[in-house]
């Protein structure tokens, strides 16, 4: 495979993304150069990062992960990051808590182990941390000196905050009409907040003109022209996950689909830590969690398709809400091939859901983690989830950030005046 | 000392809190046996617990507490919490980032080491989860059913989730108008909420009258009942920050101050880390952070009085809005005795300062953190903090919970049309 020169890099310096050795196509199999490239030149399927990755004995590695940093950097050695990572001003964010969730197993009649990955606890409260972080990495390598997005909501914060901590300039694009909570954690970290008249698509095509015009030349869009590494953060779910399991395989994995990347990415980790002998080869299954208001992926599983047909979206879910997801084909192929599926659940479920887990758990998820959630219970109902199984949810994001979700159904349970009889009188205490 | 049997305690079986021996009354020394105490049957006096501390080699111990869990319990051998307390269904609270500031130290003109101990991280994104973890285990050690407490905010999403998670009932009271998004986090745990009809102050004078009544029998109100105990998690801070600076203390550490509590208890815990040589004995400065619309604290130690004079708090840091100061006494204390200070900001410096700590460290603080890094920075500019000398600044919450401190001034930089001209036009960009 011949290895193309790529332009477009700002810097002349050699790129050292520590073990990342070239892009590749995942269509055609092409190689570049490392870069900020996100499509094959040949046939224009997505590029993904290829790596040399360690030798030696998986003793050995496990040992140096386990006396690694308490953060992704942990897994250095398997991502698009130079060997100095951790000693740079970053968010760190990563090896967050995988919380045995025992009072929502017995609710569910799971006896096989329930465990929920829960990225709330990441420095801005979601997942997209990890994505960001490592392409933050990407951007210094290629010596850009903006960070930029286009984004609805956890992706503005991430940007924005990683950027303040690694002295980036950051200049982030929203839809004009997005709620006031959503734009003052954008704007709080002292980027660049550019409100685009017009709906998310509008905003994503205009980054896309931006990225090949002068006016944003040593620009880094965390998710167009850095997409490639930046979608490899993904991964560190995959491996705190089995590490965090005691370097084991989870028997069942559910994770819910915005534009599907995530998924595929926790599936390229799982199947790398068995290549490295990190965890023993055995059969999971992965699961894909869509809201019935955009659920092109589940539809397509359901109705036996291999082509995603696109949806417009309507659910409360927005932070999943991507109505052509740009790796639908992927996911179908995963969840085939491991033996799982793709399944949607309404607004209402959501919500129930939400509630479900802060209920047993005392974990307040956003709409996301309500999804997967809620299709996790729909499945393990169906008899398609094996409930005798070790199953790990994806607890994505945090329930501050969509509080309007469950606002109508979350109230004081009375109101009263201050004295014991209006507490007797409204029937509440023990005697 | 005499131990004096107390009644009062829902179980009859011993209790086991790991190494507390008694609690002992602040004021006169009087010893009591462990239970749901909070005042000095002679004199009144706030209660503290007190320890029979591990022997052994300095060295022995720091080798199990950097082998225990990444989270408060690696700490169990300090702590009123039993040996097993690890391996109960709770929200394993703590470890938070202590973040190397170093874009912050550049503006504040440190060049000592400048650090944030950031319990944003914490589950339910305050240090409240560190006080309501060691609640529940006293609670569960007098054999209560019901976790309870007064709150207007961050204890009650708290209080909430650590009941939820840990198998107990909850019952929270707030003021009835609250806002709407301090209710739904409150409330999504599925606990009892009852909103009061009255202030904060009348909230708190019904809980202290339910506490009396057959009506709250085998209720652990983590703040009034179980405070001695509760209190005790603010010493995890001081734990962490100086294990996390590689077992040393601090020069200078500032503190924001509702109650005082989380303050007197900081100082607890490093005196007991220099009783216990795992750090080295050497001076350091406690200073105390107000806002100047709840300063009273603030105000005697500036005017030199002993007595704290309660005010009416009008403040935008409402977690910190405590007029008349239990701990306010001992915090002058400890200001004096340790060279410290007590200042305080104006709401526009704590705007300011939260708005300065997203932009250079990517680090979204709730009020009571603009206060803190307010009062650091002031006292800096003053001369009263040393800049050559390493100092660590407490962010205690989150500023998802406070958006509306910074909505008006963290707003889009632009609004345009999607179109590169309208770009050009508005002069944004490289080009």
């Amino acid at each position: 495979m011949a290895v193309q020169t790529v332009a477009g890099n700002a810097t002349t310096a050699p790129v050292d993304l520590g073990p990342a050795a070239a892009l590749s196509c995942r269509e055609c199999g092409e190689r570049f150069e490392l870069g900020p490239l996100f499509a094959c030149a040949s046939c224009f399927g997505p590029l993904e990062v290829a790596y040399d990755l360690p030798t030696g004995s998986p003793e050995e590695l496990r040992k140096r992960i386990e006396a690694g940093p308490d953060n992704i950097w942990r897994y250095a050695p398997l991502l698009p990051v130079p060997a100095d990572v951790a000693d740079k001003p970053n968010l760190n964010p990563g090896f967050t808590k995988l919380v045995k969730a025992d009072n929502l197993a017995r609710e569910l009649g799971v006896t096989g182990g329930l465990y929920v990955k829960d990225d709330s606890g990441n420095p801005t409260h979601s997942f997209k941390d990890r994505v960001v972080a490592i392409a933050v990495e990407a951007a210094r390598a290629f010596g850009f000196t903006t960070l930029s997005c286009s984004s609805t909501g956890n992706l503005a914060g991430a940007v924005g905050a990683a950027a303040a901590r690694a002295g980036l300039r950051s200049c982030v694009f929203i839809p004009h009409d997005l709620e006031q909570g959503k734009v003052v954690m954008a704007a709080v970290y002292g980027g660049e907040l550019v409100g685009i008249e017009g709906n998310y698509d509008d905003v994503n095509r205009f980054c896309s003109e931006l990225i090949g015009d002068p006016l944003g030349e040593g620009w880094g869009f965390v998710n167009v022209n850095l997409r490639p590494y930046y979608g490899e953060g993904s991964k560190t779910l995959a491996y705190e996950i089995c590490e965090q399991l005691g370097w084991r395989l989870p028997d069942q994995i559910v994770i819910p689909i915005a534009s599907g990347s995530q998924l595929t990415k926790i599936d390229k980790g799982l199947q790398e830590l068995i290549k490295l002998g990190l965890v023993e080869d055995r059969p999971y299954k992965i699961f894909g969690a869509q809201a019935e208001g955009c659920s092109p992926v589940s539809a397509a599983f359901k109705g036996g398709h291999d082509v995603v047909r696109p949806q417009k979206p309507n659910t409360i879910a927005k932070s999943l809400a991507i109505g052509n997801p740009a790796d639908g084909p992927y996911v179908l192929d995963i969840a085939r091939r491991t033996g799982g599926a793709v399944e949607d659940v309404t607004d209402e479920q959501v919500v129930d859901a939400i509630k479900l887990l802060a209920r047993t758990e005392g974990i307040f998820g956003e709409t996301a983690g309500g999804v997967t959630l809620g299709v996790t219970k729909k499945l393990i109902e169906a008899g398609v989830i094996d409930p005798t199984l070790t199953t790990v949810v994806v607890n994505t994001g945090d329930g501050l950030k969509t509080l309007d979700a469950v606002s109508a159904t979350s109230q004081a349970t009375a109101t009263i005046k201050p004295s014991l009889d209006a507490f007797r009188a409204a029937g509440l205490g023990t005697a």
